[in-house]
């Protein structure tokens, strides 16, 4: 057959896959008392653009560089004081030291350039996004930041959090504060005493942004509300897309593959085929767990809750014992009784293309150059007229933001790739790291965020009898 | 070659390419004062909705109402008083009807259901946007659409556009009403003067919306500043989003193909090749015609200009003679001349996969299955390892945002099927059509956005000889 293809851009297994327009230098400045929010939003807003688009993000967080350089110093309500002269010059400093060393790295990033020669026009195709996450409360901090960024070239953000609901405060300083950091061995009502007086030592020099000529978002009282200004551009819109959806409650997900299917037993890759005797047990184990474990807490009361699918069959059938409701025929659903199901295609396994439906012995004996080519690079691997990891990144995005605008615990039932690349954004992982995580059959994994990073259980429902591979395609 | 695929899901082409979670029946009410440029957003929000994520949407226009229904009754701004009994009984049962054919419409749009049989979960997979058309400026009428569209189960948000800065009112006012509809045959100052009287009679009884409990987005100064209250979800995130990119400059987009490539002569696909003698031809035409079309006025001032380009030679030495900044060394970007150049793989020619590089007659010969298939469905069809028309769509529709926010003239080098789909967006087309048209070699397409929709020119630099076909490969 014959082939010719005189692209020079690296593209074996198919089209450019950075379809984002990725143009776009950022620095992101949190602005906003204590207690609001501000580092979970911004190592969230972080791991996010990471990992979906691939542009290098790097949290500074003063109060880490501040902690660092105070040392053994006290630093209770009366160092926030600003009449404290000796610790502001310490806060004065972190903030110093922790703004240059954003903008050396800044600086160090550096765009991509097509190799065409000399008619190269200059590529576009660079990103990458800064946090400078501190108070930043008052408007001549703000200017001194914007000067000093001046020379990295990149655009500012002002990301202020507002929060007036004293619950969500209270809450916000026990989940972050009491106990971390700050706070060690330290009395954890005291702890909160004494973080509310250094609330009120903020609140006393705080002025809002509002400046017309910059580009700022404000989200209110956890999201319910956001306003921003001048905030265009394809990063700053995503930026903007994530924070509407992303929400302070902090509920678990339940990651869960399918029952073992008839071609997991075979070896077979792909497909859409029924469950085995194993896999069907795995779903009566599954809906008696998640009933015990999802829909219902301790006293036995009913906890709304959501579960999604993918449109195959294995991952239907293996979410039927789940509490959910019964249709009774069409245009006549009843309401949820307990899981709001859901089906996705996105959800869909990765789809191996002409490879679909064979093991991978067969691949690798039709096909030795694709077998090859997977193993030199799994994660940027594409089937032949299927999909690759990267692929499945972009086709989850939706997904990922969907799951960040839950407020209730959501098991969604799943494959093997995709729960790789869900858990994968869930961790916090490089993108390219996804390929490794291991998500066994039989198994529920539970993910809750918390403020330091996202926290995993494992739930084993059948063990597996020694000497069984159940899923011999899974490597 | 073994193949089993037991999909039930029509996959012929490849996964399932709608990627979008379409899960939203979605009725957006526009609220604002007259010129407030309502049914400009309305119509080109819907035109994006449609195209790139293919859900139905439809504007309802309470004006088109009252005109049809008032007839010939005058309708000057006496007409708008809220104490003209009678005028106001004909306003309230334009609204009304408009608004029962949104819900009859709505209630007509049905999920669309998987066919897995009796396990079968409600597919989350449709969609509808449905927009109200008019002033709804009291918060009482705002209650009254509320109640009335209850049944379709849709999700209302309100957008309104805010403006205060009286000279986009004033151009507004005169893009969009004088000597349009209402006034037509009538002296245009009169017609601004009367328009401006029909204004203040809506702002006597204008609330703007602020309830904490309902779904808002609000455009202050034309997009400047946007705020939004519980706006959650996939599709109200792309609408957000795409409001944040859109702006009332109207600046026009000029597309151009690159100059006629080697493989254009020789009737082969994608590749990357060089520009023949006429395609040098044609990039110093273009050129020229840039340079006195685009970059400069009618004075000869400098007009400040966008150009971009795919990463493709073919497109990268087409536009090597618009004026655009000289780069001299690594790091050494001089600043902007006239054109500011920019590099997009978006915009790079749709992937062939497999076929890249060969004729149509080669494909033919090769891969009959894959001939019959593109004839069947040009639109869906995925080339072997390649793209589809739909693919393009996706991948494009980032692009699209980008262009949205220029508000300098714009020239995009690019390729057919990237041309065919932007030209598709830009007029308002199905996203279907958009295989159909026409982007011969050597034309500039111009495309200016107006209040009623896009209005094209065509500029043909080069004129064919006869009895030549430049470009064999193009059908």
């Amino acid at each position: 057959m014959k082939r010719v293809n005189s692209n020079p851009y690296p593209q074996t297994w198919g089209p450019p896959t950075t379809y984002a327009t990725r143009t776009d230098k950022i620095i992101i400045v949190m602005v906003g008392l204590p207690a609001r929010g501000k580092s979970y939003i911004a190592r969230r807003l972080s791991q996010y653009i990471s990992f979906f688009y691939g542009a290098p993000c790097r949290v500074f967080n003063v109060g880490d560089y501040r902690r660092r350089s105070a040392g053994s110093v006290v630093q209770d309500a009366s160092f926030f004081d600003p009449n404290n002269e000796e610790a502001l010059r310490m806060r004065h400093e972190a903030s110093e030291t922790a703004l240059s060393e954003l903008v050396d790295w800044m600086k160090s990033i550096e765009p991509k350039r097509l190799d065409t020669g000399e008619d190269c026009y200059i590529s576009g195709d660079f990103g990458a996004v800064a946090f400078f996450d501190a108070t930043n409360t008052s408007a001549e901090r703000r200017k001194w930041i914007i000067d000093k960024v001046l020379p990295t070239g990149a655009k500012v953000i002002f990301l202020e959090s507002i929060c007036r609901d004293e619950q969500i405060i209270t809450r916000n300083i026990i989940a972050s504060k009491v106990g971390v950091k700050d706070y060690v061995g330290v009395d954890p009502e005291a702890a909160v005493r004494d973080f509310r007086e250094r609330i009120e030592k903020y609140e006393r020099v705080y002025e809002e942004i509002h400046e017309k000529e910059l580009s700022w978002i404000k989200l209110i009282d956890a999201g319910r509300e956001i306003a921003m200004n001048n905030i265009r551009g394809f990063l700053p819109s995503k930026i903007a897309q994530f924070l509407m959806n992303l929400h302070m409650t902090r509920t678990p997900f339940y990651l869960s593959r399918h029952g073992q299917s008839e071609y997991n037993r075979l070896g077979k890759i792909g497909g859409d085929s029924l469950l085995t005797e194993m896999g069907e047990e795995y779903a009566i184990k599954l809906g008696e767990w998640a009933s015990t474990n999802i829909c219902h807490d301790a006293e036995g009361s009913i906890v709304p809750a959501r579960l999604w699918t993918s449109s195959l069959q294995r991952t239907i059938r293996t979410a039927r014992h789940v509490p959910h409701p019964v249709i009774t025929g069409p245009g006549a659903e009843t309401d949820w009784i307990q899981m709001r199901p859901k089906v996705f295609r996105n959800i869909d396994e990765i789809f191996a293309g002409t490879c679909d439906g064979m093991t991978y012995e067969e691949i690798g004996e039709l096909y030795p150059d694709e077998a090859a080519s997977r193993k030199a690079d799994k994660f940027a691997y594409r089937y032949p007229r299927g999909e690759s990891y990267i692929d499945l990144i972009a086709r989850l995005e939706p997904i990922a933001l969907e799951m960040e605008r839950q407020r209730e615990p959501l098991l969604i039932v799943g494959h093997q790739a995709i729960h790789r690349v869900l858990y994968g954004y869930l961790m916090g992982f490089p993108r390219e790291k996804c390929i490794k995580v291991e998500i066994p059959l039989n198994t529920v994994i539970k993910i809750t965020p918390t403020e330091a990073g996202c926290e995993e259980e494992r739930f084993t429902l059948i063990q597996e009898p020694p000497n069984v591979n159940l899923d011999p395609a899974s490597h």
